[in-house]
Order: structure tokens, then sequence, then C-alpha cells
């Protein structure tokens, strides 16, 4: 029997929300004496309440303000390659019943049981982003488990996540398993092929969470013209020509991301409908604007304007603007997309932003807007029941 | 150029809201004197602000709470079949894109263009709900231009919807052109054939709003035992055997809805999968779970528990309990779909209802639960972006 250390709750805290499946405890709620601030971060730690009567397994980061991560039911006391094998059966189990292809998000962070820990699967690839401490600590346990349980031969480490730095951790990535693809690999998603480039200079990546956003965009596109703008790899523009679309635009300020969405382009036998163009959204908009051009179907996915909350004010104008340019892009009947992965905006606040900007863009035209889908993230991207709040992509799609 | 009468605009109003597209002035906001209280309901009428600066035009009823309805810009002065004809074939023109089989809502309310009127289209057959009294009032006129557009030969009138009170409306069911159809119609939706008795004397009608959840759902429940609680005429039910569910057991109070649900099993080939139970619901979920049934994918879609603000609280409890019920019939790895029709929840509330009554349901059993899917009413179901906040269907879904 190992003898862990353990946190314990400060005597006013009240027990019911951990009991209830909240799945982090803050450094305020706990009693840090000398001793539990000694502990190693990433350490298995007891989380007990303020009697001593322990509640849950917690990975422990003292210095962290999730000082606790919960793990599993109390008694438990370390983690086994079979342990993770068994969460991660649980998550592929869900992702194979959802996709025909071995290619999506397989772990989710604390709605799969794994928290601060992203996974993504490209095939025989897999990404990992350990961004706790905890993960750090297991991760031989976590890859050896990764393999067993995919069949997955390769195993790269992302180590550029924001959160990494509050947790204490470096920024180094390595290759765990495997090696490294020496190409970007082809991904099939919604009848198109996208390109993730998952280790070059670059490393641009690719975004499974647009999925069925995609898709819904994409089944109302058929022979329109299509403006993808911040398209990175091509994930709406691609979809959109797949399922019929007359041509499509690609409008984003990176060079490579718009190279992969033309390879994609190539592999996905659309080429020829296919044409890209780098430079800034915003004035790439105000240039289409000035000079007439219309679409019958409009998307605008870009980074998130208000990551954090005194952001907020300032992300939701950027918000409304891009509304407002695109909007008289889109000829009568046709639809516009628009994306927030702001975790600061939620739905409400974006959709405000977004209609009153569609007003301002349409003023005086006559025409009016109808809001007929709002999607979120993938089901490969599950949320948390304790953090429900926290979902941060938003996809509203107008039809003007 | 006929004369229209005028609703004027109280002094402190501000007009901005209606000229930006809120579609409703109240009549506490107008300045109702002896003759614009005696304007016939349902006439049109121009809406101007205090300086009597023409706003829109709009349909009055000075005696109804929403006291003034805008159907378009001010100066049209009269509504043609050809008026009616071009709102029509935009709303048409989605439907057409977004369907293969011409089996859908074809009008939302304001949302498309027709303040208070909702049209049903099941092939041949239009079922119009006038539930504004400017609809009634123009009736023969869209009737004319619904058979012109759509080419249906029947148009029903249902006039059982609760708004048509509040307009000073009767509730007498008309068959306004062609006849009424003599028996159940079959609605092709998910792969499944469903039965839709428009007329007969239970009317179960059908609703299409849960379409896209009933595929969601249904993608995930390949080879699983489903159980469809308030299942109507087997919404989810038949959509999960037509995706290849082992078998599905719908449970309802209604025994006509039941009927028509076996009645749609057969016509989907299903019909060997397929069984019913006529009971209340929370009946049979607290006997199913007392023999320790379980099942790989279960739904609850009841009736609006919280129709109304005052109704709100009980209703919460009420979607709570029904979590707290169900959640112990699915399997581990299966689905739990949760639905609320309810105006007065919004998403929030719903949800947090939902996640505590499965955190009850599932209460020491080491279980947890992750939301996949956040659903609402298809895209046939449009909002208008000034009411985005009345959106009423909620669909959750949940992998315990």
């Amino acid at each position: 029997m190992i003898d862990l250390p353990t946190l314990r709750l400060k005597p006013k805290m009240d027990p019911r929300r951990l009991r209830h499946g909240y799945p982090w405890v803050y450094d305020n709620e706990l009693v840090l004496d000398r001793r539990s601030k000694a502990i190693a971060p990433g350490s298995l730690a007891v989380l007990a309440d303020a009697d001593h009567t322990p509640i849950a397994l917690v990975a422990a980061n003292p210095g962290s303000r999730i000082a606790g991560r919960v793990l599993d039911v109390a008694g438990l006391t370390e983690l086994t390659e079979d342990w993770f094998a068994a969460r991660l059966t649980r998550a592929l189990d869900l992702r194979e019943r959802l996709y025909p292809d071995p290619f999506y998000r397989l772990v989710h962070a604390e709605a799969d049981g794994f928290p601060g820990v992203v996974i993504d699967r490209f095939g025989d690839t897999c990404v990992v982003q350990p961004n706790a401490a905890w993960a750090e600590v297991h991760l031989d346990l976590l890859v050896a488990a990764l393999r067993r349980v995919t069949g997955a031969t390769n195993v790269l480490k992302s180590a550029g996540g924001r959160a990494r730095g509050l947790e204490g951790l470096d920024d180094v990535d390595l290759v765990l398993a495997g090696s490294a693809p020496d190409a970007p690999v082809p991904v099939p998603m919604n009848g198109a092929v996208y390109m993730a480039d998952l280790t070059g200079g670059q490393k641009t990546g690719l975004f499974f969470d647009q999925r069925p956003n995609h898709a819904f965009t994409a089944a109302l596109a058929g022979g329109r013209r299509v403006l993808d703008v911040f398209s990175h790899v091509g994930g709406f523009a691609l979809a959109a020509l797949a399922a019929g679309a007359e041509s499509a635009l690609a409008v984003d300020g990176s060079q490579p991301a718009l190279d992969l969405a033309s390879e994609g382009a190539t592999r996905s036998g659309v080429a020829d409908r296919f044409s890209t163009r780098k430079g800034d959204a915003f004035d790439v908009l105000t240039t289409l604007g000035a000079e007439g051009e219309t679409f019958g179907a409009v998307i605008c996915d870009p980074p998130a304007f208000a990551p954090s909350k005194p952001a907020l004010d300032a992300g939701l104008r950027a918000y409304e603007r891009i509304a407002r340019l695109a909007a008289p892009l889109v000829e009568p009947g046709g639809t516009l997309t628009l994306c927030s992965c702001s975790h600061a905006a939620d739905l409400e606040k974006f959709r405000t932003a977004c209609i009153r900007g569609i007003g301002r863009g349409l003023y005086q035209t006559g025409r009016s807007a109808q809001l007929i889908h709002t999607g979120f993230a993938g089901p490969d991207h599950p949320v948390h029941p304790q953090l429900a709040e926290t979902g941060y992509l938003k996809a509203l799609v107008f039809r003007l």
C-alpha cells in the first residue's frame, strides 16, 4: 500500500461539488501547509475534506491555480498502464462509432477522464498534448497504453499549449514513439481530403472540431461560389467543393496554410475549382465588397478574438466588424457562416455581435436574415458536465 | 393609392429597434386612441414614429398584446398573391436545398417573413396554421400562392394553436383547397417512414423539428437496444432502427400515437425489431429501473414541462426527475438523449437540470457523463435574428 500525500479542503469549503463530479480543486480552497506545498508537481495525492474523509484521487500541483485535478475515486493509489488503457478504450469506442476513418480527437481532456490532456489521432500517428503536470509525469504509461489500444505506431508530443507554462512545464516537442511523419498527412473528412502538417517548420496542424459545421455549410453550398475567410488548410472550402460547390476561394494570412489547402484540393480532386488569396482578412473582405463581388456561401472562422475576459469587448467588436463586412458579399438566399473559438464570448454575446454586424452590413438593402443553424464542436470534443459553460466553439449559419 | 390607417409610437419610444428589424410592436408602445383602437384585427396599417415618419407596413391587431407585426417596408399598401408567392418561393428554396423529399416545415413564422404563420408540408398536402389575424384576413391569397408555388393540391387549416385565442380567432379546422387525406400520410425522414395523421380524430400530426437530433442519436445506436420515451409516432425509435439498432421500445401515453409508430415501423421494414408500451413515462421508467433493464440508447422527449415562466421551477424539477430515472437505464458507454421544447427553460437552465438529474441517477455508481451533442430545431425552423432568444427546442445527448 503506497502512502499518498493528502490535500485537505479548508474547513469552510463544502465538499459536495467535488463529490458530485466537479473535476478541479483550486489552490485557495485547500489548506496548503509546508508539507503540501512540497508535493512534487504531477504527483498523486488524496483529496480529503476538512474532517480528513477522502473524496478522490487527485493529481496535485500546489504551485498551480488548479492545485488538484480529480483522476479517480479515493482508494486508488497508483496509475498503471491498464488504468490508461481502460480510459483510452472508452474514448476510442465513441470515436469508432462516430467516424469511419481513424482521424479525430481521441481524448478531449476532463470530459474523457484525462484532465488537461488532449490527443489527436491522424491514422497511425497520435499527437499528445500533455498540458498538465500529472500527464507529463506519467507520459511513459500513457504512450504505452495509447500504442496498445489504438495500434498507432507514431506518438508525437506537442508542447506548445499555453497551459503548460501555468503548470511549470517546458515547451519542447518530442517524438515519443516511432517516428515523425516526413510529409503532411492526408486526412479524410466530409468527403474531402485535408493535409495536416504535424511536424514541419510551420506545423499548421489540423482542427477536427469544426467537422459538423463544415458538413452543414457544405450541404447548402451545392452549385454555389464559396468564400472561405480565415481558411487555414481549407476546412470549409474543401468540404463545400466535395459537396458540389461551383468554386471556392480560400483567404488566409498564412501562405503555408494556403499551400496545404491547395494540396488538399488536389488530393480531393477539386483543384480546378479552388483558388487562394493570401492577405489580411479584413482587407480582403473590404476589397471584395468594394469590387461588388458576391458569393452563395461566405464563411468567416477567425482565430479567437476574445481569448480572455479583458479582451471581450474588443473581441466582440471584431466579430461585429467581420459580420458587417461579410454580409454584403452574400448573394440573396445565400448563407453566411460565422464562427468563434473564444472562451470569453459566450453564445449569446457572440450571436448578438453577429446579428448587429449583419444588420449594419445589410442596412437599407431591405434584406433580412434568418438564423438556420447553431453548432458547436463535434462529438469527438465532448464536454465535461460540470464544465459545460466552457464550450468554446460556436458556429452560426445565417441565410441572408 | 390606398390610404392605410396609422399606428403611432409613443413619444418616448425609440424607433431604432424597429428600424433594425425587430418584428413586433406592443400595445403599450403605441398611442392607441379611439381611431386606432377601431382598426379591424388583421388590417394593414402604417407604423410611424412619434414624429409621424413611417417605419414599416404592419399588420394591426390593437386588441392583442402584439398590436403590430411588421410585414414589409413602409410604402407598400396592399398584399397581393405575388407578395405571398415571392416569400413562399424564398422559403421553398431553402427547404429544397435541405431535403430530398417535400416533407418539412415550409414556413416558420417571423423568420420566414410570415408573422404568426406556420406551414408544414407533407408532399401534396400543406397544413397552414394562421395564428395571427392578418393571415386569417388574407387566407385566400396565401392559399392561392401556396398552391402556385409548391404545386400542392391539398391545403388544410389547423386552428388549434393557442395563439389564435389571443388574436381573437376561432378554433375551427377547415379544408381550404383540395381534400383532406383519408388516411395517415407516410413521411420519409432519416431513412425511416413515419405516419402522420393530419385529419383523423386524434390528429397526432408530426413534428419535423427534431430531424437532426433524431439523426445524431440514431447514428450512435447501431447494434444497440433503444428506449424511446414520450415516443409520439416513433421519432427517435424508427430513425434508430433504420440506422441499424438491434431493437426499439417506444413508450407513450397515447395509443393512437403508438399505433401510428407501429404502422411506421412496418412501412420502414423494421417491425420485427419494434415494440410499444402504453403508459405514463415516469411509471414506465421507474418500472424498467426496478427490473434492472438497460439500453444502449435512451431518449426522453417530453411535452413542454415549463411552457411558461410561472411553470419554470416545477418544469425544471420534472426534467431533473426524468434524467434521474433515465440515467440508470443506460448501459455503460450508451447514450442518453434529453429534450425540452419549453420556451421558459433556456439552454443553460435545462442543461443544469439534466446534469443534476444524471448525477443523482448515477450517484455512487462511479460512472461519469460526457455531453457529446447540443442540438436545436432543424434548419427548416429558422430563427428570426431579433427573436433569437426564443429558440424553444433543445436536445442534449450525453454518453454515460
